[in-house]
């Protein structure tokens, strides 16, 4: 006889099977699939999408959870975890109608089509009417889902669980408070030489060294690989199969380098989930903040540390030598953290980052409010870009039309990236505290106590503990702007004398 | 208001989405996927397979075939066609219960594992057992398919609709006549060399040669790519997403070449069907046997045929300069038309190619029948490679071990290779006739009369035509030895004087 439990377990496994079915077709479509094949590919997706979709709005597994629930002392509380996480998400979802699902995926469809028109114009006018309609629908949702302070909780749950604009806001005006003047003072040193970066770096060298790279953090070519895609990311068909994307610039050893360490800080997160919570809740990231958390650790905290590179830059000497045999290790490592404002937030420095965050999420409010206007969205923009990081956005492509993220739908997104950095800050320190021996490591060559450290305190646990809770677990306290304000002060202070 | 033939449509393209998925996750599986995946795909790829099955067999599907079909004179020829094909599979889905389907997978499943464990261990009695279950279970699905004259029908009609045992017990009566005496006549004859395609042929510059000949043959890259894995296959995810593998032994010039021109030969099949057609009967391949004529076309009539070389012999050469420039056009044309009995079928010459089949076919049948029993198959296999092609098997593996086809339940199926060749050469045949500059125009390097002609006559109809009424049509008779005879005779008749 089968257990409430275990049909639970089976129905949400199909459900896990079909999503991850999808993730397949996504990643196939990004990096292998021939230039005609977008069409049947689309419509094959919106199938299995629907299918997912139905299979979790199912009454019987709504009446299942209730089930469940009712009868909790029966379940561990792992089990309960599951259950109750799964509720939370089955009742939201059951909010949305599927007419209403149907009109979002045409807007954020249409969005798309404009967003690439535009890009191609390089003209905001042509993404205007879309986005308006992808601010309408997002505010009609914010509506169904419902919401206490503000229509951005509603949105934000989505992505970043319990966490308020409230919360938000108090951390963005420190944020500013602290970054501006921090930023300010950076500007008025001296400024640090890089362009030994932009030299010819060979593609065939640079793939390995990244492969290399992976390897040496942990992550699991047994259970992953990598490949090249337009835009690097990671995805997950179960923690047997993670797997990552970088792209390679010849003329920018960054452009690569950085992408695999944060990619594979992502995807170590995805390996290290409990395959036999495939499915469940607990074999799933606590929020894209948390997610963030794990790539930016590995990218910032590790990967553009002086330790990490007296490890690896006498390989990278040797691997390019003419360009770097005459380059100082310390010389190396000042380029690479180099501070300057510029207009990409993908191409950033991790300070001003933030106000490349605190720009898209002051704008993402704005207009669910209703005080400022997607019409006006390309003025406001490049007001915002030279109030905060001091310059001139010279054209749409270069300014409002940068991301594709709201042509999505990600309203509420923006901001956990900053919410992975203040993480990660605060999870290093941690980590630094709880193993003494770890930056020592680090300079050896050896992450493995930085990885079993990340295992056990976080990835294992998957959703168990929601991202304040896990945070105060692990530090004893909740998120703390300090710690990368702290790390940011004790590394820029050294590289900018 | 949705016509009934547009909700059948609807369904059927929903059930294509699945099954095409399906084919995504199997190719990334052979293509791409980490060794410690295979577990989770597995369940992925099993999720989905039921999942299609449901929508398949279920009963409203039913309802809307009968009364379409009740309907008939409201639908266009192709509609009432792509209907009753429908209806076909549809019943005969029906005669298979879920419980024997299930029964059925595991008995493959594990038949897979010890065809593994024997292939590991040179070994058939490890694969004894399973194989025995296999051929029981077989027979169970034959009787609940239900036949006429022979259990053997049953399952030939999966691969070759409307062909029967009986038929193909004439032609094997043919081919035995006919070949046995060709092929003991090609052994009194001075023997041909061919020790220049096994000098060591780079694997990068094959690698592009093989492309250069897919293009060549008009295979698109716009709806297609091709890959390495273990073994060469082609897989469609829909008629604008048709992909190719190979492999390439740097010891073996014809492993990769021929391999590509044969996968090529099935992928321009599956670019050919219509996209209007997608998920019905009209874009799919009319039987396995008129797939393998779309590759056996292309690798043998076109592709070891010397018009084909004259054209792409210098280049060639140049790649290969060390291998190939002492070599005469008319030596490397012969050196690959190399007749020789030999134990693996995959390895084997168009002559003897269909001995394999032939005592493939006689086993089947016979253990269908239970004049054999697998207990003995060993014995069996090799007294028959004995009498049929005078050679001794020296081990499992070199002998009944060699094909996995049975382990996933495929009988019924290795009578149709030999079909496509025949049907190769018939309709290779009267392409030359209708287009009587066919062979000068490949000669001079362009395959794009050839390939009009296969689009018009055969790839365009998809199932629209039965195999016999396709090749009536066309040739204006059923299929006939004849014209492979004529063929092998005129050609091997110039090769071994």
């Amino acid at each position: 006889m089968r257990t409430k439990y275990q049909s639970f377990v089976i129905t949400m496994q199909k459900i896990a099977d079909v999503e991850h079915s999808i993730a397949v077709l996504n990643w196939d479509k990004e990096v292998n699939a021939p230039p005609n094949s977008s069409a049947v590919r689309a419509r094959q997706i919106a199938t299995l999408s629907g299918m997912a979709h139905e299979l979790f709005t199912d009454d019987q597994l709504g009446l299942l959870l209730d089930e469940l629930i009712k009868d909790a002392s029966s379940l561990s509380p792992k089990q309960l975890k599951n259950v109750e996480l799964t509720a939370k998400r089955f009742h939201k979802t059951k909010k949305l109608s599927k007419e209403f699902v149907e009109r979002r995926s045409k807007a954020t469809s249409s969005a798309y089509d404009a967003w690439i028109k535009a890009r191609a114009a390089n003209d905001f006018a042509l993404y205007k009417d879309a986005l308006k309609n992808i601010f309408e629908i997002k505010r009609e949702e914010a509506k169904l889902l419902g919401w206490k302070e503000h229509a951005y909780d509603a949105l934000l749950d989505e992505f970043e669980p319990d966490y308020t604009s409230a919360q938000l806001d108090t951390l963005f005006v420190e944020v500013k408070k602290e970054l501006v003047a921090f930023a300010a003072n950076i500007r008025t040193k001296q400024q640090v030489e890089d362009s030994f970066l932009y030299k010819f770096y060979p593609k065939d060298k640079q793939w390995s060294f990244g492969l290399d790279i992976l390897k040496n953090m942990g992550y699991d070519f047994g259970t992953g690989r990598q490949d090249i895609s337009t835009h690097p990311f990671t995805t997950s068909f179960g923690s047997s199969d993670v797997r990552v994307t970088t792209r390679v610039d010849e003329h920018n050893f960054g452009s690569m380098t950085w992408s695999c360490i944060h990619e594979g800080g992502h995807a170590l997160y995805e390996q290290g989930f409990l395959e036999e919570e495939y499915g469940m809740p607990l074999s799933k990231a606590v929020s894209l903040g948390i997610h963030e958390s794990q790539s930016r650790l590995w990218e910032n905290n590790v990967g553009r540390s002086l330790p990490y590179w007296k490890a690896h830059y006498s390989k990278l000497q040797d691997t390019f030598p003419g360009n770097l045999k005459a380059i100082e290790l310390n010389t190396f490592y000042k380029g690479i953290n180099r501070i300057e404002p510029s207009l990409i937030r993908t191409e950033s420095d991790e300070i001003h980052y933030h106000f490349h965050v605190l720009i898209r999420y002051e704008i993402e409010k704005a207009l669910l409010e209703g005080t400022i206007e997607v019409d006006d969205l390309d003025k406001v923009w490049n007001e915002k870009y030279k109030a905060y990081l001091g310059i001139d956005v010279p054209d749409d492509n270069r300014g409002i039309l940068q991301d594709i993220h709201w042509a999505f739908g990600l309203i509420g997104y923006f901001p956990t990236y900053s919410l992975g950095s203040f993480y990660a800050a605060q999870f290093f320190d941690q980590a630094k505290k709880d193993v003494p021996e770890l930056v020592e490591q680090i300079k050896d060559g050896d992450n493995s106590k930085l990885l079993q450290w990340l295992r056990e305190k976080i990835h294992v646990h998957g959703m168990f503990y929601s991202a304040d809770e896990l945070c105060k677990k692990i530090t004893g306290e909740g998120l703390n702007l300090k710690y990368f304000m702290d790390y940011v002060r004790e590394k820029y202070g050294k590289i900018y004398i």
